[in-house]
């Protein structure tokens, strides 16, 4: 890629980004479009719109710079506030770093003339005033390399320090969320599994409650056995599908209601299959027979769940948080693998069918998903090699010959040249996300938090060694191959070689995906057109309305890992190419503003883990440290310099800080300290409320609504 | 070696140690050796002699397999019940082998006569009748190594089997003796490390008794702050010196005084150093005077101690098992590196001075000593490797030519070539455990029990990678080394191919620490001429005698290791060589009876783990049972068989059962589960004693007994 199509490429994006800005500045002053732009602020109770006729087009900037982290914790919830952390810690340390790196390495790089042999230059032979930035335009053993040097050691120094101070504050934020005195149901719940077969005699509620009350006299308030609901999950979905039914029926009736025909028509349905076959019937009379059907059928199917379908995991309720995170934390049985606890997740976050999953059966599908995950990193590897081969316009003319007069045409070429290797790779990496998730939760994972962090560490996988290893080892795999199979030990010296050769394609990446990506975030166009069009083909009722604006959360899962690898290309080329440190900080910048609007106004978070992201965050920006001190190691052996040896203390200095941060913060976010869950109000809450927020919609319904009753049902098991 | 040679060993071996066993039957019949082979019964208040005059000389046999495990635990501890049960394992798997190894691959080996080459007979080229009993015998690609495949499959599967019941069974001999009513200090006490600094305006103990009286309201009894005791120990050492050096001196006083000369003569000594310059003084005055002087002294440093010597650790006492338990396997801070907790250890086995080492210099601590083992191991295996080349005849006449005359004599040749390496060998590892058990203790443990597992952790590398490792692939090392240099893989092959040429080595080195270490263990001769040396010269009191034939501990710390020593080398020759089998049968057999008899007669347990030993002790022998898997893997390789790949699934399987027998049992013994800690009477004991157990005898003199006062002063600190 030369330098015009990199300008050409930069270009495009801005001007996208701008149009996709104008688009939001137009599209969100539109009353109507309230619920895209504003959803979290209106499923809160507040006002949209608060004095925005008055304000000019880029207020939202302002807001978002003026919102402090208590607002987000409030809007957003701890997890997005660890996650602006995350983006502010990232920021902070490019900062940091570039102004230190931009004012000393670019002048050294650009003023190294000195007997330049022409095959140093960039790969198409060509030279462009880029590469005379990058380290790659110094002389092979130049003392100047010394600059490079003590780049990276500022680089790792300026990260040890951003991220000890990230980890105190997001420690604080837990601590502080944990200890807040509102109810927290999961504060006061221990979940227990493996408990062993029921003793002759005795009913497994009354297994674990004498179990417990033994073990814990005082604190013990009472258990809920987990129960097989898949039976009974079905039929109340049934239920609750005619039950919107029967709304929307209800709707169009009342629509049909014209002047000119004041009775209106009633809509009628078929009885049979997809409600294309079978006997026509009147909608709402038949929906509301098997409403009534099936509400009968409810009624002693979850008698039967109660009674029969009870598994070997439990949810037990202390009357106290510090007795529920001591409880937590102990070993109560003499053999580990039965009566295992662990902190009760929140009860919108538990997946129930995984509760039941035996100790053993568990370890063995973690295992399994790990050798699928790593299979399917190596394999994956494959067609992104051939990807970023195939994928020049030079190769591309030479497969599909009847391309080339398109191709040929100045316009299209640019572009293409630009774009197309970068589009190619998302839409590919676009596939995963919900594969890796469904993994994740196969594994056995019984929270939903647990199971996006899973999902994000195996994205972060894919996305490290296969787009970032991938395109820069892969672009000259096939040349490279043989030097790795003689010798597997070249390749970080590979790496080092073949980096800053890939850095103009690594440039274009991410000012995609920070001008495109941000715009596209911001604007909500896809949001919005597909709101548009249910609300005007499809939905009948306030209910359909709603749930076609609905606004998702965060999506951590694809998010964080996304951040990830442009971390990891901005730390590897920050002391190579100085010149993509703007470009991260304008991501990370850009990132933080855009999502900071989103997080106040758009997403609503679907579940609450208190910063238990920022571990798995923390972990993965040292990889890339590492990552990048190794690809150092390796670019200063390429270039001769004598002096590379004194690189080899950094990697240790990284493992060792990550052990530091490890022993003195983990455990903390690991579990619930005793000191953190005594500190809030020592009053027993209502604890039959706590109790409530875990039976299962399907399981609670009106008459369920008094406990004593599902108590009843539960104890008069065989 | 050859097979005289071999013989001559074993004959020797058998009659040093009949004549042992004869030396003890008549030793043990004197009634002034009691104290040496009957001092735990006598300590224990039970009567030595029960009817011993009338019984036969083997009766201590008959005594030893009636006894039961609880005898063994009433008598020796838990402890020491556990090692009996790795005792029995061991011969179990050992006998179950033999069962089926010996009638089946000792024909197959002897009959393969076919066409055996003569390069495949053993290293001195002489064919013995003992070389065609092992698997050495067998021709290459045989279908007759079908049966050694087997064969290593079998003695897998047995020690799995045997392995799991052990396991289990020492899991219940520990919950049952947790759980035991009778009072155990440690378990209603957590020691906490790492308290960060005292705030403004409160004491240390205040600091403490508010954290934990806040997080465990109902359960928290007092605390116990740990002091740096070294000045006040200093003193009350020296005061106990005068103690007995008075009681001494009046026992001479009162020897003196004959029907000659009724008044006796009153002893003097000087009072300069080691009593020899200085004044001369009667001895009696000087000590009490000493002793007043001392005791005001110790008075006030106790003072001084208590009030300003308190260090960042604490004892920290719960009124009830279970809360004690709990608090110990929980985290309390939110910096997770303070306010660390763990079980208290036993008052006895506390290492007070380590109790306030912090929490970063443990970990480095740890790891420096990680790196000094390592060391160690690999450079004393070049100590080892001359050893093992030197002390063969042929190099002794080479390099020291004057012995020639004394080594040609047939009888010392015999004798030497059949015990010089091996004495040699031994010599060598008496002088590691005391290093060993250094470096342990500098790690920082805190509890005596774990500094042994530690050292014996330790000592079990050095042990297998010098002298097992050593011996087979040291014995060629000279010429092997460019083999290994070039192709580090190697290793497994070379270790197949070498180790049958050493069997008869280590079948010598086994039948001697059988015969004659257990025949010493048995007959104690260097314990017996000691305390009749100490008795007859230097005691002059009770304590002093009560000193001199103190039988010390069974000395884990070195006597595990070295059973492990053999389990790996008959675990290793077992299908190799199955001709080892008988002999690793009688060492523990042998052992078993003979500890049997030590462990209730003789040894006094200096601490109680209830059994933490056991997983230390599992562990190996499923390291040992990889290596004999690696090692058979290697051996069939070097046989061309075409089946080796076969056996590839054993060493992971060996893997997978260590991971499960890990996951169901290991933290059981880590920690105190709830349900053991539980199980036992719910009277709160009489927690004072539970304090006063806990404070050292140079803090807890008698003005001291009233712990009101103990603790008066501790709060009264600024």
């Amino acid at each position: 890629m030369d330098f015009t199509s990199f300008l050409t490429s930069l270009a495009t994006s801005f001007i996208i980004f701008v149009v996709l800005v104008l688009v939001f500045t137009w599209l969100s002053r539109k009353h109507s479009n309230d619920v895209i732009y504003y959803p979290n602020r209106i499923l809160k109770g507040l006002d949209a719109w608060e004095g925005r006729r008055t304000r000019n087009p880029f207020a939202w900037i302002g807001e978002a710079l003026r919102s402090t982290e208590e607002d987000i914790i409030s809007m957003a919830g701890v997890d997005t506030a660890v996650y602006f952390v995350f983006l502010s810690s990232v920021l902070a340390i490019l900062l940091l770093s570039g102004i230190i790196l931009l004012p000393v390495l670019l002048p050294v790089s650009v003023t190294d003339n000195t007997d330049k042999p022409k095959s140093e230059s960039n790969s198409n032979g060509t030279f462009t005033n880029l590469d005379k930035l990058a380290m790659g335009n110094i002389t092979e053993k130049s003392p100047r390399l010394w600059a490079f040097l003590f780049a990276t050691y500022w680089v790792s120094f300026v990260a040890f320090f951003i991220l000890w101070k990230a980890y105190k504050h997001c420690s604080k934020l837990r601590a502080s969320a944990l200890a807040e005195p509102n109810l927290k149901p999961e504060q006061f719940s221990v979940l227990v599994r493996d408990i062993p077969s029921v003793p002759h005699g005795q009913t497994r509620k009354e297994q674990v409650d004498s179990y417990f009350k033994e073990l814990h006299p005082e604190t013990f308030y009472k258990s809920m056995v987990i129960t097989d609901n898949r039976k009974v999950n079905k039929i109340w979905e049934e239920l609750e599908g005619y039950r919107k039914k029967l709304a929307r029926a209800a709707a169009v009736f009342e629509a049909s209601k014209t002047i000119e025909k004041p009775d209106g028509t009633k809509p009628t349905t078929r009885t049979g299959s997809l409600g294309l076959l079978g006997r026509k019937v009147d909608t709402i009379d038949y929906c509301n027979e098997k409403i009534k059907e099936l509400g009968r059928k409810l009624d002693a199917e979850q008698k039967i769940t109660i009674k029969e379908r009870q598994l070997d995991s439990a949810l037990v309720f202390f009357n106290r948080k510090t007795a529920a995170a001591s409880a937590s934390q102990s070993i109560h049985a003499q053999n580990v693998d039965t009566w295992t606890v662990m902190e009760a997740p929140e009860p919108r976050q538990l997946i129930w069918s995984n509760l039941s999953i035996k100790f053993y059966e568990r370890q063995i599908r973690k295992y399994v998903i790990y050798v699928i995950v790593f299979l399917a990193v190596v394999f994956y590897m494959i067609p992104i090699a051939f990807i970023s081969a195939f994928t020049t316009l030079d190769n591309l003319k030479k497969l599909l010959p009847f391309l080339k007069p398109i191709v040929e045409k100045d316009a299209v070429k640019t572009v293409l040249e630009a774009y197309l290797p970068q589009i190619a790779l998302i839409v590919f990496l676009a596939l995963l996300p919900m594969f890796l998730m469904f993994l994740s939760k196969t594994e056995g994972i019984v929270s939903e938090s647990h199971a996006v962090r899973a999902a994000s560490g195996k994205y972060f996988y894919f996305i490290v060694f296969n787009v970032f290893l991938g395109v820069t080892v892969g672009g000259t795999l096939f040349s490279s191959l043989k030097t790795i199979e003689k010798n597997p030990n070249q390749i970080v010296p590979m790496l080092g070689s073949n980096l800053p050769k890939n850095a103009t394609f690594f440039l274009t990446y991410v000012a995609l995906r920070f001008f495109v990506g941000y715009g596209l975030e911001l604007s909500r166009l896809v949001p919005l057109i597909i709101y548009h069009l249910r609300k005007k083909f499809m939905c009948k009722t306030e209910d359909e309305v709603r749930e076609a604006w609905a606004p998702g959360d965060l999506g951590f899962a694809t998010r964080v890992p996304n951040d990830m690898l442009i971390i990891t290309i901005v730390l590897c080329y920050s002391v190579i190419a100085p010149m993509i440190i703007p470009f991260g900080v304008i991501y990370f910048g850009l990132g933080w503003l855009v999502l900071r609007n989103q997080a106040l106004k758009v997403y609503v978070p679907s579940y609450e883990s208190y910063g238990r992201m920022w571990p798995h965050m923390h972990t993965r920006i040292l990889a890339a440290l590492v990552l990048y001190q190794l690809t150092m190691i390796g670019y200063f052996t390429a270039k001769k310099f004598y002096y590379t040896p004194f690189l080899v203390p950094l990697p240790i200095l990284s493992l060792f800080f990550a052990y530091v941060c490890n022993k003195h913060f983990y455990l903390g976010f690991r579990f619930t300290p005793l000191e953190v869950a005594c500190k809030s109000s020592k009053e027993i809450p209502n604890m039959e409320s706590v109790f409530q927020a875990y039976v299962p919609p399907s399981l609670s319904m009106d008459k369920f609504e008094d406990a004593d009753q599902f108590e009843d049902a539960q104890s008069q098991t065989s």
